[in-house]
């Protein structure tokens, strides 16, 4: 199974969304992108119907939009 | 350690999450609390800064709003 894939632009609300999410899912178990440092995930984010970050994407596909920090938008800039 | 609350009210928004969050975290690590059938504990997850459900509020207290299904104000009527 694919780990889901925890996407955060570096934001506050996003740190501290990463931080709750590794003490519930375990830092091995989950894959930790910042859409704001490696820019070239950021379509394949989109493409998984991300619209804000902090979200996790599960391995079935869907979106947990967590809190937010900010839009994919704000994210291109 | 305390286990991490999931607050939610039925909607399908929150049948979805319930179902992602299970699966992330397993089922015996993560209680689950329907507001709209247990409303004794609406009063318990506004005091913990719950503001819509689906979420998750974590050992640490803090609240991770997971999409939108419903606000607490709209679960009370």
């Amino acid at each position: 199974m694919n780990k889901p894939i925890f996407y955060h632009a570096g934001c506050p609300v996003c740190v501290s969304a990463e931080y709750d999410i590794i003490n519930l899912i375990g830092k091995d178990n989950v894959e930790v992108v910042h859409i704001g440092e490696d820019r070239s995930r950021i379509e394949e984010a989109e493409k998984a119907g991300i619209q804000s970050v902090p979200a996790l994407l599960t391995p079935g596909g869907n979106v947990l939009h967590i809190n937010f920090g900010a839009s994919i938008a704000d994210v291109k800039g």
